[in-house]
């Protein structure tokens, strides 16, 4: 069926029907218009204190909910997503970004229209090294087909694209089809056939495979295919830093996050003592290979990503990871046998017997964390110590993890835990930061206090940049202390606490628990050169580099 | 005379040499080692809440330095400098930005390094689009020759420049030249021959000429130059919103700022009714000319930008402004009888006579803060009515006011500050922004407590974006409500207030005048709809503009 209708009004339907149901953003003049449409519309606008806020909120949403959106003004908005984006493309998430730019008619008048940096293409330039697929909808004659091709991209690729209206375009009229048309992949069937035969004989022939479940099998909604497949073969499993939580963590099979040279040497050793490694939906980066080149052998190893599979040294191109999953479940894979031993060693809930009156330390804090937290929370980690500590959390089926384990922005989880608990309600972000990401977008607490939403932030407190810290110290590694507990006072709302034991973290972890109407933040006070074992283990190995660097380089 | 030194060494010498003293910015493990050697250095580092801040303060530090620096590491860093470096392009400013990236070494090992995006060079080109020269110091053997070309073109254009150091290379030995040769331009003196006779047989054969004395004045630092001019041949002269305080508003020659359309209509007329128009060092912007597209005829404009000059409808190219100036006082261009009375209405100091216990209005505050500015302080403003209503502002000979009255990004003015009394500390900032950016990176004020700072923040509270809403109202302009004047609680140092009436404003002023420790915050609580006549008479052309958009673009 065809509609006819403004152009803002086609996108935000186009967006609509995708299921976009909020967007995030800062009004400006070039895009008030669009914001306004937006107001009339079925999709809620939440405006951030900043745009970055903005980012990292779609961002989480686009995670949770296959597609997220943020609408900014021309440049002045627009530049401040350019890490959140740079951080939605590295990590797979499908954020539209909507800007607003001078009219078409009204660029002719004056060369040097407000907000301007070089050329009235500039931003569109620069979004391109950050997304997709990206359009300026200028041309009214073929706005339904851009708008789609666009759209498409993301929700196929699952990355970042950019739509740019010029604010004399959003009241023109189009007619196009309804809903977006998202086309099918054209597999060769022969190809699948010969992937699948490579696969089963690779599989069938090795003693003691195991299965990498990377993120991309979180970012396709792939995770009963996962599910079917291990059951099928009892194969055990691994997660990565990124993609922890794509499962169950009391999966029968599940031996743990495998994080190459910087996680639990049981699991590192099983993984790369594997004589055949199906790695499924992942990328390899130096955090999730724990920054060693050659973790697994490349001889042993089936690398199936989005829409490319490579098996030993060749490849296969455009055979979509959900058809060959879907498709392994189907093929003629042996049930392997359970070695109970080696799978139960992997993986444990470790719990705190007794709560001390001691001061609180960071393996402490997420030993306690590990008693909370349950199927009704979402963990939503920072970078540092909330990321490294938090992946020895245990997480039950039903919740999730999110953090950004490979780019590595910090200042993402508070922002973050606005798009979550915005894309599913029912579920209560628990929120790890540091206090360094903290000072970057923690006043987002403020549209999360407007938003009405109840996130229980953990602050890990330890006075300075702590991943650093063990890497190569200095002045520079320093922040100016901040009452924390007092910006409940600005912000109107919320309830704080101050922790510095054991017993004050059960305390008032207990009490956020209790109070469902607004959100709590716990600063948790640690010592400076406290660190969980993840950490000491990962800086170890980071710091030896630059040292080596310095060391040998002249 | 030649030095040798490692690379990292190098460049902050060589930024050392060109005056910058301090540089902003957050370390990252990819810039660790270079954050090492500065902290040995004589160049003080300041580490900020966000690098963003780190970007606004570098810029304002640069406006009245000369030069300014920000340094931060690969992509999660640097691609937050987006939007501060396309305001640095916008408005001529001449930032260095250093980023840190992976060593050439690693990048061979493992393909996928934490905080990459799409490639290595990624960042590189995308800075590319904001700057005027770039370069990735990864060849031994040309380093100090890059280290020239881009700071040169800094330096000469006052202009944003791009420098990314791959760890690897921090450490690595070179030899060259101590000090940056910044090359003079190469002038045709026939050129310059013709330039002159045409400029004075212009201005000589005039009735009623007038200078618009640009923003280039400034950042080139011409100043003297264009008092020698106004004071040989006595003609009138006005600023613009981007280039107020060029010179001091009590000078006998200045009419006040022409803004076009929306600024004081006597001010237009004497403009766009004089018959020749000297613009030195100005960019055609629409705030700067008001939003109107052929503010003053071409057949009447000489037209001189930093490096290339307009006369009529045709041009010179590689005359730089200072030598075309410079010329200019000494070349026959006769003496202007003074008009007093025209001179003399435009400018006016208008002081409160009573302080009343009235409601404060915008009004009321911009007119008390004109009987509180000394020749001690610089005013920053923000945009919004902190912008409009400060360009009424009466600045005296030796302040400074500097705004982003072209770009308009919001969240300048609270970093801005601390670049700029860092830059000049016998100076006070005087800041005035508005609750929306202060929502941005008011937090900043953690940095300027942590360097013993005390600029005197006056923050417009008017409850939401207020310059949208005389253009588009609409619950998108709502902002949630802080208590900001407990900000100093949680930063731990400052004083605050808050303001309702003018005697209370009178009040805060003046203590906060005597508080010379620390940073005072006086919050204005001002009513949702008032706003300065400027503002209104500015928003209702904006505004307008998109009723007429929306009105004929079907």
């Amino acid at each position: 069926m065809e509609i006819q209708t403004t152009v803002g009004e086609y996108l935000i339907n186009q967006l609509y029907s995708l299921n976009v149901k909020h967007i995030f953003g800062i009004p400006g003049d070039y895009v008030l218009g669009f914001y306004d449409q937006l107001s009339n519309s079925k999709i809620k606008t939440i405006t951030t204190c900043d745009e970055q806020g903005a980012g990292f909120a779609a961002d989480a949403y686009a995670r949770l909910n296959g597609i997220g959106a943020v609408c900014v003004t021309y440049c002045v908005g627009g530049l401040k997503l350019l890490n959140t984006t740079a951080e939605a493309y590295a990590e797979k998430s499908a954020v539209v970004i909507i800007s607003g730019s001078p009219g078409i008619s009204e660029r002719k008048n004056l060369s040097l229209l407000h907000h301007k940096v070089k050329d009235y293409d500039t931003q569109y330039n620069i979004f391109k090294n950050v997304t997709v697929a990206s359009t300026v909808l200028d041309d009214i004659n073929i706005i339904p087909i851009e708008i789609e091709r666009v759209l498409s991209s993301a929700i196929q690729q699952k990355l970042p694209v950019y739509i740019e209206i010029p604010r004399d375009m959003v009241y023109k009229v189009v007619k196009g089809p309804q809903k977006c048309n998202i086309p099918d992949f054209i597999i060769n069937p022969k190809a699948m056939r010969e992937v699948l035969d490579e696969t089963a004989n690779m599989i069938n022939n090795s003693n003691n495979p195991v299965v990498v479940a990377g993120v991309e099998i979180q970012r396709f909604g792939l995770q009963n295919y996962l599910l079917e497949f291990l059951n099928k073969t009892s194969i055990p499993v691994v997660s990565t830093p990124l993609s922890k939580s794509v499962l169950s963590e009391n999966h029968p099979m599940y031996l743990g996050v495998y994080e190459g040279a910087v996680g639990y040497q049981n699991v590192r050793q099983y993984v790369e003592q594997s004589d055949c490694v199906l790695i499924l939906g992942s990328f390899i980066t130096d955090f999730d290979f724990g920054n060693s080149p050659t973790p697994v052998d490349q001889e042993k190893t089936i690398n199936a990503m989005s829409s490319k599979i490579y098996i030993k040294y060749h490849n296969f191109d455009n055979i979509p990871l959900k058809e060959y999953l879907k498709n392994l479940c189907k093929i003629n894979i042996k049930k392997f046998p359970i070695n109970n031993k080696i799978i139960k060693g992997q993986k444990t809930k470790i719990l705190r017997n007794k709560i001390s009156n001691e001061k609180i330390t960071v393996n402490g804090l997420f030993t306690i964390l590990n008693g909370f937290i349950t199927a009704e929370n979402i963990v939503i980690a920072d970078v540092g110590d909330s990321l490294f500590g938090g992946l020895d959390l245990f997480i039950h089926k039903g919740t999730e993890f999110i953090s950004p384990a490979f780019y590595l922005s910090m200042g993402f989880a508070i922002p973050a835990s606005l798009g979550a608990q915005l894309s599913n309600p029912n579920i209560r972000p628990i929120v790890l930061v540091g206090d360094g990401a903290f000072q970057m977008t923690g006043m987002e607490l403020s549209t999360i206090a407007k938003e009405n939403l109840n996130p229980i932030i953990v602050l890990l407190n330890n006075d300075g940049y702590r991943t650093e810290r063990n890497m190569l110290d200095g002045p520079f590694n320093n922040l100016y202390c901040w009452n924390y507990s007092k910006i409940t006072e600005i912000i109107g709302k919320g309830n704080s606490y101050i922790v510095e034991t054991e017993k004050q973290l059960e305390t008032a972890l207990s009490n956020a628990n209790k109070n469902l109407k607004e959100f709590s933040l716990i600063e948790v006070r640690l010592d400076r050169w406290d660190s969980s074992n993840a950490l000491r283990r990962l800086t170890n190995t980071f710091g030896k580099k630059i040292k080596e660097i310095s060391d040998h380089s002249e």
